[in-house]
């Protein structure tokens, strides 16, 4: 289990439950410059020699508190580089098993942000609520904007206000005064019921409403699993590699190390999944996150069979299954194995992560862990709006809305690979069969990535490079440029404005 | 730190929080009888022999991975008896660690339910989700019904439904589509302006917007406040006796031990909670649960004095803060002491429980810890019915509500005592000057407890003991019957009923 990465929550853009701020509140050349330019390793040093003094038993205790506060009062400013485990410990004199668990202590509070390979940060609290900043103060995150090209966000401009606020009015009228008194944890009834059938007709998961809990988006459902798992006794999980940092970041708050595993063209590798020696693993095998792969059918014959030997459980972050463009949308994993296989999935794709409304469906013994857990988390979800979302189900609104989204992102995406072909010469893109985002490789000329990503930040235009995802740092003879695009959020007219400008101010 | 007491979530009824069912679904007196009926230890001994041939190692974990599975597969009954941890250690001859370490943990997974001297019980899990029972299925639980007395619900049917959904209308129609993304993990930043300056207009918090997180209810608040304190190297906090068994279950959910600490009539004894040696209370002062005492303005100074002295933290939970009928309101405790009191409240008995929605208060620090724990639980609360709350709160309409339920409780309560003195001749009432429930003192002629209860379950009323809120056993010695009576969920008619069938089924 060498190979393992942890990465804060702060660290978003991923499936299911991102948020979508960056590490760094920004692309990440401008964390790589920041990481460059000043050697934060300098302030934490001159912080911690304070409290040498200490006697040997408290001293991982000591260290952890100094960090802790360093970070809290701002003398460790957000981005600051931490030294190396190994050179700090050699500093201070102290075993390297100290400061690894400093470190994976305060990483999983949210204090710092760390990456196998790559080292460890102090996180970038602003990234972490990037509404924040959005909702109009100077200098507000152009999140979502017109010239923003990350992925993570759907067209918020889609959501049926009116007739979300039409089935509000009716519920409100129509719910017993019971219906307003405590909740279920797991959920209303009738949203239980309306959402199984919702997954087993078009996911192919096998549902039971007795086996599925309403929570708040994929994010509380892979808490909420993180700590059922953690509570049996797991202390590592599998993540994608590329995958979505905002796994890692869950993962690490309920106690989890995320161990990176490579995917492939045919899905995550199961003989170097096998090799962890873990039992848990988080993936999203119908359009990985953010490589666009389909999980091949024997990948996902060979996972699940992993899943059985080892007693385990997948987690399936189902995150834009919904949006497939040219074919079948492909079956949940989760219908092949119900009994090891955990599906979560969410409203923030098909509606608005404002909602914060999700569901995970899984055994029954994971099930009532996760429902108890949930219970001392928040006591349930709020009533009304689940209520309204299971109007919206049964009366076939929601089916509209799917299709509805599906028809203008699959036109967002043929504009995508329209622009691009005019734009980008030589330009290649893949994973666009379904989802809200695609990959896009640019030829050797454009880059070195950070030359494109400084022309790119000069017109304004926000892009994201594949690098951000991944573990292992990409072939050093690659001097392509990997993006990670998101075109969802963007009408046609937007999109090819922000690729042309992206063209012109990065072409060779 | 002898004197401890841990309960599963599950044991509700209390302040902020508590979504009221009983630990064993029903009146203690059903809990007592099943307890003293059936010797639960058999059947766990039978169990543990089983995992007796594990290793020396191992066996701690085998110990609870037995008592797990038990109680999932049902070979362990929800209100059966678990022995006692001396006993238990003796018939598999380990150590008696052993088994407290597997109690604990199994208390804080929601398996077990506890509390110091009356032993250890498989928790009831139809109690941890009442609502799925009342929704209407067969053998509905009359929660709230015409004949419950029991406390912790307002009245559901005052719930402003009308001028709720207007305003759903209204802000839907108004907010900006990336009001929709992704929300700050904090809350809306209208709301938590529009929220601040009711605390500090109506409760006396020193409160800032930059101070407070919305969260899913006081139990959310909770929840978060002891991770927050756990990773800070709490592992203990002073809890109310007789207090709500719904803190001593969050906590330990957080990994936090409760420890009992005496109220007198002037509140909670700081001498008491000094000698405990912990750092952290939860206290409701201005109306404290159940004993309806409000702490001493000496008593304030001192609780106050303590948390500077041991640099620790008062979390205040503000259950019912906001009906007082007989003079003005108590200023929060947090007033006092802002650096050293986290201030909780919800709008479960002002509008519905069922919206889920909360705040905390608290010095920055643990604010800022606190924010990082609500991103990774469920990365904010969701966005509408936030913005419908601070729109309530900014129009006036939210202090029109107020004084509303105020008006109509303050009759309920004077319902209240003119029936107990024209049926109940003798009976004392207690803590009445606020807050939605007494405490009813009957005379002995009325007693022993058992015989009142079955009494009063025969004719279809339900009641709840004090008893059931403490860890002390009261004086032998008292033959009184000693009743928590909520009467704020009923109108003056159906409270009448409710007493006087109460009166003639369980009179003399």
């Amino acid at each position: 289990m060498a190979n393992t990465r942890t990465t804060s929550a702060a660290a978003a853009d991923g499936p299911g439950g991102g948020p979508g701020g960056g590490p760094g509140g920004g692309g990440s050349g401008d964390g790589a410059a920041a990481r460059g330019g000043s050697p934060g390793w300098t302030a934490a040093w001159e912080l911690l020699v304070v409290s040498g003094e200490v006697g040997v038993r408290g001293r991982g205790r000591a260290l952890q508190a100094a960090l802790r506060d360093a970070v809290r009062a701002g003398r460790l400013a957000p981005g600051t580089q931490l030294p190396s485990s190994r050179e700090l410990a050699a500093d201070l004199g102290v075993s390297r098993g100290v400061v690894t668990d400093a470190y994976a202590q305060l990483t999983a509070e949210g204090y710092l942000t760390g990456r196998q390979g790559s080292g460890t940060w102090v996180t970038d609290v602003r990234a972490a609520s990037p509404a924040a900043s959005a909702a109009g103060a100077p200098g507000a995150d152009d999140r979502g904007g017109p010239l923003d090209l990350r992925p993570g966000l759907p067209d918020l401009s889609l959501f049926p206000r009116a007739a979300w606020s039409a089935a509000h009015r009716r519920v409100l009228a129509r719910l017993p005064n019971r219906a307003f008194g405590y909740p279920d944890p797991r959920g209303l009834p009738e949203l239980r019921a309306a959402l199984a059938e919702l997954l087993t007709r078009r996911r192919g998961v096998a549902a039971d409403p007795d086996q599925l809990v309403v929570c708040s988006g994929v994010a509380q459902a892979h808490t909420l699993l993180g700590l059922v798992l953690h509570g049996r006794g797991h202390r590592a999980m599998a993540v994608e590699d590329p995958g979505s940092p905002e796994h890692t970041g869950l993962l690490a708050a309920t106690g989890l190390t995320a161990v990176p595993v490579p995917v492939d063209a045919d899905g995550l590798s199961v003989d170097a999944l096998t090799a962890t020696g873990v039992r848990s693993a988080v993936v999203t095998p119908c359009h990985q996150f953010p490589s666009g792969v389909a999980y091949s059918a024997r990948r996902r014959a060979l996972l699940t069979d992993w899943a059985r030997s080892v007693d385990g459980l997948v987690v399936e972050d189902d995150y834009d299954g919904d949006f497939r463009y040219d074919r079948a949308p492909v079956g949940a994993l989760q219908g092949l194995a119900p009994g090891h296989v955990a599906y979560t999935g969410s409203v923030s794709k098909s509606l608005a992560p404002g909602l914060r409304l999700g569901w995970l469906v899984a055994p029954p013994d994971i099930v009532a862990d996760a429902a108890l857990r949930k219970r001392t988390m928040d006591l349930g979800n709020p009533v009304t709006e689940q209520a309204v979302l299971a109007e919206f189900l049964t009366s076939g609104q929601y089916d509209r809305q799917l299709r509805r989204c599906q028809r203008l992102y699959r036109r967002r995406r043929d504009t995508l690979t329209a622009v691009l072909a005019d734009r980008f010469p030589g330009a290649e893109v893949t994973g666009i069969a379904a989802g809200l985002h695609a990959i896009v490789t640019l030829p050797a000329r454009y880059g070195p990535y950070a030359r494109f990503h400084a022309a790119a930040h000069r017109a304004g235009v926000t892009v994201r490079p594949l690098s951000d995802y991944l573990t292992t740092p990409a072939a050093p003879d690659d001097d392509r440029v990997h993006l990670v695009v998101g075109y969802a959020h963007l009408t046609p007219e937007a999109l090819t404005r922000a690729l042309t400008l992206l063209a012109e101010a990065t072409g060779p």
